[in-house]
């Protein structure tokens, strides 16, 4: 086995101790990186521990850029790899540190970086963490439609509203254009309530009451179709094999066509 | 075929390419409508580009009537068209900006085209958007009874509350009155919380906590209702067509009266 | 028929016009009663109208003893009736009108009359409005237990909570004592967040931060309880005939004795 | 029957009398130790009624003291016992105060006291209160899985977002660190909305928009996940006894192996 095919086996494999090593081992560095750009953002921490962050970044950028360049070694087809999503967020974690260099008081250039979070999930993808999550974003897929309607609905309906407290409270006390007043409105309806902007008037406040109770009442729309997604999701998968007909809930016939089938005991 | 046929496909159909691209187009244009009266709002830009919204206003304007015109002409009975829903708030969408010219000052009055926005909901309904829509409100209008008992309830419940709160706070303290005390109660028990009106006194704090737990807990009514109404809404179109009994959930057979009928491979 | 059963008919019946009338007419009379209640609270309203206020009250008051007096006489046990709930809240509605020539400066004994609103329900009740009612009502007593041990665990968690961030705030800005800082967890623990009281400190920011995080995902708890409750509740009715076994759903023949029973097209 | 063995009966059993009065008491006494906690560190009540509250402190000790001692005594594993998170809550409710002699200043320390709270629930599962806790718990358990993961995702966007408004809002009024910005958003996504931290520039409140609709939806992720798995667990026991296959809900026969079983009637 040469050298190439261990290294694949280490950082895409997880069937062996090193694999799974690597992929535990990753997943602390990559926290850890991900830590160290909050802290540094930190005025104090960012000014007494100036040189200390200095030195773990850029052994955390040695690292990254090392695993980079293997992964583009490693890969069957390493343009496709350079220009996939994870790709480019590899590259995205270590771009800015060494553009640092160059573009000296970039400031923000640095918080980029915190994209490095992203990779946590590759890792987890790896270690089949994500049958469980499968399940809920195909259930949350199957209702992508519903809610979006409904969010058509909720940008109508909180348009209508800013607009019309923006008439109401006559541009005053904060309401001071549309935009504003829309803004008003979905920190209202999402239940939110900063209290930054607030009636002041009489009607004002009834309209606001009218915004709370409408708000507190949708807020059960994107619930109901969500639960409906996942309580059939659960049923996905007890199809008959003979017929192909779905949804044979708990049955150890199919009752379409008769065929019979081992039943699954769900838990 | 007559221009009047030939526009009537147009803007009413959606089977032919011009049909589909009226709509589209149509879409944009409302969303640049709504767009210019948002932006006309905001003091900065309001007076920066006066000139620049005044143009493309007009613009818009004509468009919209040349539109509002075409609907009445090649509508089969003009004046049902023209006093029905969509022929008002046509009508809506462009009057403002001709009494402006009239009115000059009535700076609010402008403000009555955002209700163009609702022309969006028409376009939609062309393109076949909404049978997906049509579930959902169906499921709504089905618990709409016991949806209004819960809010009789809810208006019953913020008024004693309201009317208990001002009585403890001594009507002080933003506390002025049993209506604002109502407008805190509703403030509060939909979890909102704008924090413009809170409870000083110790009673207060404790009636303010009843009434944060009770919205916290009153909250799973509407959403019960909802999402008990759209798991029935599911499973309707599998009634049985030969003696109609309703809601005989994947079975091949109706387990009524024995006919075999054609079963939906659901999705 | 004696004037005293005619008024039976009328006062508690809803089988004549009459009956229908009289409940439809004191429900107004109830709403506007109510109303005058709560603007005279209203400081410009209650100084500039003093006296139109006066004049209705006193009218209703004398209507509502009027209906007292009667309810008491056509009553078949009117110590009963007077002891009763409606009773004790019709006899609460007058009161305090009465009361107000002797106790000058009592002023917060008139906000009693708000609990006239309660008597809405009556009325609603006798229209056989309630029916619907019933059957919410039936689904919350059943997830009354659940939801009251769900409660015991919410109590316990901002005990802790509100004790915890008082000892990390130091009893400062607002968190001076343990009841206090147990309101402001439930503020925060119902996403109320009024903002009176904030954590300033970075552990309380953090304590803060799991508060909010728990207090989103516990919401789901009670939603869950009362959807499976109602969700349970729509069955109820479809038991068999014959041998009492419960939750047959959708089924002809009931699946545990085989008795056939009428099915019901459940909407 | 032995001094201990008689204590035995009283202490855990719940079969005497004097048992049952022995958990009621002791409820009562550990509810009224917890509201001297609490009222002791209001700062008005504390000073004045210091003796009072010293004195009940000090009784209330020696009792729970004398509980630990026989709860050591009458255990049959002494040393479990003491190891044990109930044995560890029991020293917690008493040493506090013993302490108190020798670590003067100390004020802290005796709010540790407060944890006496959680005994309330050793004496609520002795009275079998907790079968439908259990319940609860239980389909909580089973969807602790799906719920890690959607907390992983919620903490990941709550960082992006935070990270995203620090940069946004330049640093300023509030966004003086990544963390601080993370408090925010979870503050915003959860729907608290306090208003300590609000975002005063047109990109930060579109952005906050964006995550206040986000949070608004995704609170329907653990509502689904906590409904199904409480619809789920309410047909738990519904296993045929003959072939143990799950979930033949409302079948008089189990119509995976044809075996009759006694049908629950279910509630």
């Amino acid at each position: 086995m040469t050298l190439r095919q261990q290294l694949n086996r280490i950082v895409f494999g997880t069937d062996t101790r090193a694999g799974r090593n690597f992929d535990i081992i990753l997943l602390w560095i990559i926290l850890l990186s991900v830590m160290v750009v909050m802290l540094e953002s930190v005025p104090e921490l960012g000014a007494n521990f100036k040189a200390e962050f200095y030195i773990i970044e850029w052994i955390l950028t040695v690292i990254f850029t090392l695993e980079y360049l293997i992964r583009i070694w490693i890969s069957p087809k390493p343009i496709k790899y350079i220009f996939s999503f994870w790709g480019i967020v590899d590259l995205l974690s270590i771009l800015p540190t060494y553009l640092s260099f160059f573009l000296v008081g970039y400031h923000y250039l640095l918080v980029v970086r915190i994209f490095r979070l992203l990779r946590v999930f590759r890792v987890l993808k790896l270690v089949r963490f994500s049958t469980e999550a499968q399940g809920l974003i195909e259930a949350l897929k199957s209702s992508l439609y519903k809610i979006s309607i409904f969010f058509m609905a909720l940008i109508a309906i909180v348009t209508l509203m800013g607009t019309v407290i923006y008439v109401v409270e006559g541009g005053e006390e904060g309401f001071t254009s549309i935009p504003q007043s829309i803004y008003w409105a979905i920190v209202t309806i999402t239940t939110v309530g900063y209290g930054d902007l607030v009636p002041h008037t009489v009607l004002g406040k009834f309209i606001s009451s009218a915004a709370m109770i409408i708000g507190y009442a949708i807020i059960a729309v994107p619930t109901g179709i969500v639960t409906v997604a996942m309580s059939n999701a659960k049923e996905v998968g007890k199809d008959c094999k003979n017929c192909g007909a779905k949804n044979r809930i708990a049955a150890a016939f199919c009752d379409n066509c008769g065929q019979v089938f081992e039943p699954k005991n769900e838990k």
